[in-house]
């Protein structure tokens, strides 16, 4: 992924960033895997310029570093930073801090508590700001090849949905069926998008975070599935749903064309300079003029190497979005669209999308309820 | 995992800690995962004291949270969470935040920027503490179904390193080799322990942090192995040295028998309320009267949830570790034993060990170079 070290110092240079420092242990930055597609164990500091990177690792993460200038220590990080950094001179320097995005929120406050300790030291006088002016476009920018792995990920997600049909039987539990689906993942070689993928058997259940439960699958009933996998450390995030042994009730039929209309016209209205939240309420006002509830959550987000990828959200001007939903679509953004229906009927379907002149589809949008 | 909670109330009132505030986004608190077994996606709050816990969720999350007083939220945290706050009258709060322990940092920079804007507002004018006076016990006092867990992931990891001889062939690469070692435990239903784990062909291969190359195997070569599993959340961490279509070269079994008594010897000195660094010293000195060069790590750190899973280190006192090397051992505790020789021969051998009246082995270490 040296591409993606490429297009940061190409973005600092455009966006007069002197200098971004990041701080990594136990690889909990999630910018150092974005650069790197690796993570570090020890204490470690990257600090990246429009011109080079410089790098501050324990002596046994010495292997894992190539192509940037690397200082070693065994002892403790405080015997080789602060020498380094009183050197270059910095006036402002931008670190992964931030409110409402967590993608770019991965500086610790205890790591910065011991940070401001060692700029204390240094005497420094200048600033500390956040990289998000610079960070959300290179995590949500993505190049060809960050594309092409999420388009191999869906395509996946796309097989394992294709091969549900022979793993659902009467009698199956949302358990079993969800580690059915699991096991295959495993199988071809890919990770989970994200802990507990969302199983749900029957309208009336309630959609959003839930756990797979013990519930069994009856005659007449639907199935609704929330799944995605990791290909070489990229997501995908897709909604299907079934109906196992029946012709689906009509009420069902309404809703899934209902969402369906909004998904399609959403997906229509994204380009290049909308805002998120005009995107999300194009498909709002079509699941609230068909006379169901709004859904409770954004129309879609990012993914990435994460399946909340940060940046931009398609979601409504709430405070835990209005942030990010007030940001521009981009050119190179990969969101997900999924809107949903809630009360007497729970559904849901999302498919996954990259932003070029207009939305261009990733998956195969499912055309018509599934029957097993 | 209720225990858990258990366990953590109890010490809470043990130590008279008022209250612990955990902030929670897209499952990033170790320690939420800890208490409740499972991370939440959504902005949220946990309000823990020695009678009661309070959370506050996303209305989507709803579901995921049981046995505790739940507030919901559909727009966003501050229009619940203050008022909870104001109403509890706190003067002290506990939160996840250390310089030197990464299991309690958890609290994210720009989140607790959040927080202390909505401490503001309710004009809070107590103080804000580290949680790592209790978390670090709360931790690595495992309970007996976290060492059964812990236990289970040692002996599957056993079994792994029992099936190497059927997989190495002349001219398999360290990349092939550890992907078969990958895929086993995939089949076994587990997860890695950590990402990356490592595989050296040759003593003069160093050791360390180190991804697996395109080098081949040869005959009268050796094979050293870092690795490890996770069995339902819970890790296990093992080195094994192997030899390859040959005798091992009399400098292999020297350093060998070296480590071995390394390793025996401090696991005979480890006792409750001894210091981590002491522990170190006794291998150290083995390995360094005998000669070789001092290791570059510490001999051994705990396991659980994490792989590195905070808490008194067996490590020197150098800066890195000094915070955790001078805590005390403690009934309960689960270590890694890892001394290891750098230079001519480069090897390490890695055992787990549960902490009661003594040492008490969780693996079984091997006792002579294991030959293929």
């Amino acid at each position: 992924m040296k591409s993606k070290v490429q297009q940061a110092r190409s973005i600092l240079r455009e966006k007069d960033i002197q200098c971004w420092i990041i701080l990594e242990r136990e690889q909990r930055d999630k910018s150092i895997e974005l650069l790197l597609g690796q993570g570090f164990i020890g204490e470690s500091a990257f600090i990246l310029t429009g011109e080079k990177t410089i790098a501050v690792v324990a002596s046994y993460d010495r292997e894992r570093v190539q192509n940037m200038e690397v200082h070693t220590y065994t002892r403790g990080i405080r015997d080789v930073l602060p020498g380094i950094l009183r050197e270059m001179n910095i006036s402002r320097m931008y670190m992964n801090f931030s409110e409402h995005d967590h993608t770019v929120d991965s500086l610790t406050y205890g790591l910065f508590l011991k940070f401001s300790q060692i700029l204390k030291e240094i005497h420094y006088k200048g600033e500390i700001l956040s990289s998000e002016v610079f960070l959300e476009d290179l995590r949500s920018v993505k190049t060809r090849e960050e594309r092409d792995r999420i388009r191999e990920a869906v395509r996946i997600t796309e097989e394992i949905f294709d091969e549900l049909p022979t793993m659902v039987q009467e009698g199956i539990t949302e358990r079993e069926l969800m580690q059915k689906m699991v096991d295959l993942t495993r199988r071809k070689g890919c990770e989970l998008a994200w802990n507990d993928p969302a199983i749900s058997f029957g309208l009336d259940t309630e959609l959003g975070h839930r756990m797979p439960s013990d519930r069994k699958l009856k005659r007449n009933e639907s199935i609704h599935i929330d799944f995605g996998v990791k290909y070489e450390g990229y997501c995908s995030d897709l909604q299907r749903v079934f109906f196992f042994g029946g012709e689906p009730p009509q009420k069902m039929v309404r809703a899934f064309e209902t969402i369906r209309r909004a998904q399609q016209e959403s997906m229509e209205a994204i380009k290049p300079g909308k805002k998120g939240y005009e995107i999300d309420a194009v498909a709002r006002t079509i699941i609230t003029e068909s006379g169901y509830p709004e859904y409770n959550h954004g129309l879609g987000h990012q993914i990435g190497r994460e399946v909340h990828d940060g940046g931009c959200i398609l979601g409504p001007l709430w405070e835990r979005y209005e942030k990010s939903a007030v940001k521009e679509i981009k050119q190179g953004n990969v969101f997900t669209i999924e809107p949903s229906i809630t009360g007497e009927v729970n559904m849901g379907l999302e498919d996954d999308i990259v932003v070029e002149k207009k939305a261009e589809l990733l998956s195969h949008p499912q055309k018509e309820i599934i029957m097993i």
